[in-house]
């Protein structure tokens, strides 16, 4: 199979569609790359791309998208319901296949030193990361663009690339390798969100729970229930199965029934054959059978 | 997504590498057709062939082998477990994507006129049959290679192409379109056979039970178990998980249980992803969230 590596940068620019046309282009115009979405968010004010590719064309695509966005977005007026810290906030990198996480690791570098040359500080994360503390993308991007005038004077914040002096127009990057990231909530039969809460605190990794599992409970006002909303970091060494049915064993405990789950955006194959594969029970089960797994050689 | 069709063509040589390799080698000749296996069986002395491709390029490739086939295989002389009835035995088609049943048994009857042609007689079968009697390839092939000389004398075996007259050297053909068809068997944890073949008589069509599953009891000697073994022939609208819950449904009768599973060989990601959809009770998937499914877009 071919080497493909996935990005999936975000840009702080969700409203003004010739800017986002304009960013997006800079993924369109290069070879051996596909755009797979893009979806500007105009509460958020941000738009989180998606494109797959070979290593080298996916570096020269989100290379040239960052000097786009950095030429194009303004962070001094920028307003939005996300956390944000620059005008191109993170480049994630994730091995999709024949790649390694170390490979995405050194993409990750090289593409954080052409930012940083640009004169933007760049913090590298997840598996990335050069630091414990720079490991997750919250703990970097704490205080945002506004506090990190202040936050970058810390020695602890010295940039991964680029000066230790924010840059006001394009605030600072983040770059990071990371495995897929697999959304999934799973819907409970009552309106009491504190059961959500409950269920969501047992079963993450911070809670004593799964190690790849992060959780919180949400209420879905329109349906009037409540929601284990996770996302699971590893999906391969913590199954989407595998939390599912820790859910589901916690809410019995509250006579609560699992009405459904969703399964939020592009998720990889194997995420939900392992699925198959559990509750099939099937023996010797190899992802070559696959036809479409094949197809992709 | 590309027109992807499928196309597994079984021919009489399994032992005659060269035979085997000049064959074969007709499929490799034809661009924008995938060769995924070919599988010589010394036993059945036959080879199954699986391609996959544009739907053009699948029907020139597969002219080609069954020219060559003609050219190389003697069926006066052949002998092998399987029942066969001619050297190019069966030449199925199977949609993959953005092809419709129509348009595989257009491909069906386009390629059985040029066999027909060849002097071979022809026989559609399945969805591609012209007659009801004709769509179980079992029914059609009845009396085999050796019965032939005399069954296709009868009203009733008129072929659809080619003469009414049997070929010595070629035998005759079955060119059919179905959906695709997974092999899928369940382990049980005893070794009475019985079991299995009581459990194989109730799930199975014409036992009252599924009506796109055929099922048999094995026993499996090396393991001192037994197997409900089945050909879900469709498995869009009787899923693999549906026959597993109800083999295992039926084994809680004996007090049996369920070892495992097996897959055997190449099945469609769906096939697979529904059961994922069916246990993690996944609210309004969508296909087109698989990554690998937009890779082929």
């Amino acid at each position: 199979m071919a080497k493909l590596v996935e990005c999936v940068p975000n840009f702080s620019e969700g409203r003004n569609k010739e800017v986002i046309e304009k960013i997006v282009d800079e993924v369109r115009k290069v070879k051996n790359v596909k755009l797979l979405d893009y979806l500007p968010d105009e509460d958020h004010n941000r738009t989180v791309v998606t494109m797959i590719g070979n290593p080298d064309s996916v570096k020269e695509a989100v290379i040239n998208l960052t000097k786009k966005a950095t030429e194009l977005i303004d962070m001094t007026t920028h307003h939005g319901g996300h956390p944000r810290m620059g005008a191109t906030d993170v480049i994630p990198f994730t091995p999709v296949s024949d790649v390694t996480m170390e490979e995405c690791i050194q993409l990750a570098k090289e593409v954080g030193e052409v930012v940083g040359s640009l004169g933007i500080p760049v913090y590298l994360y997840e598996d990335a990361a050069s630091k414990p503390e720079r490991k997750n993308l919250a703990d970097v991007r704490k205080g945002q663009y506004e506090g990190f005038f202040e936050k970058i004077k810390g020695e602890e914040w010295v940039p991964d690339f680029g000066p230790q002096e924010m840059n006001a127009k394009s605030g600072c990057t983040a770059v990071g390798a990371r495995v897929a990231l697999v959304a999934f909530n799973v819907n409970l039969g009552t309106d009491r969100l504190e059961i959500a809460d409950a269920i969501a605190k047992k079963i993450r990794f911070i809670g004593g729970g799964l190690r790849f599992v992060k959780g919180i409970g949400l209420k879905l006002e329109e349906r009037n229930i409540v929601q284990v909303s996770m996302n699971l970091v590893n999906y391969e060494k913590t199954a989407v199965y595998r939390a599912f049915e820790m859910v589901k064993m916690e809410a019995q405990r509250y006579g609560v029934p699992v009405l459904g789950s969703e399964v939020i955006g592009t998720v990889p194959m194997k995420a939900l054959l392992d699925a198959a594969e559990y509750y099939l029970q099937i023996e010797n089960f190899d992802i070559n059978q696959i036809l479409e797994k094949r197809l992709l050689e």
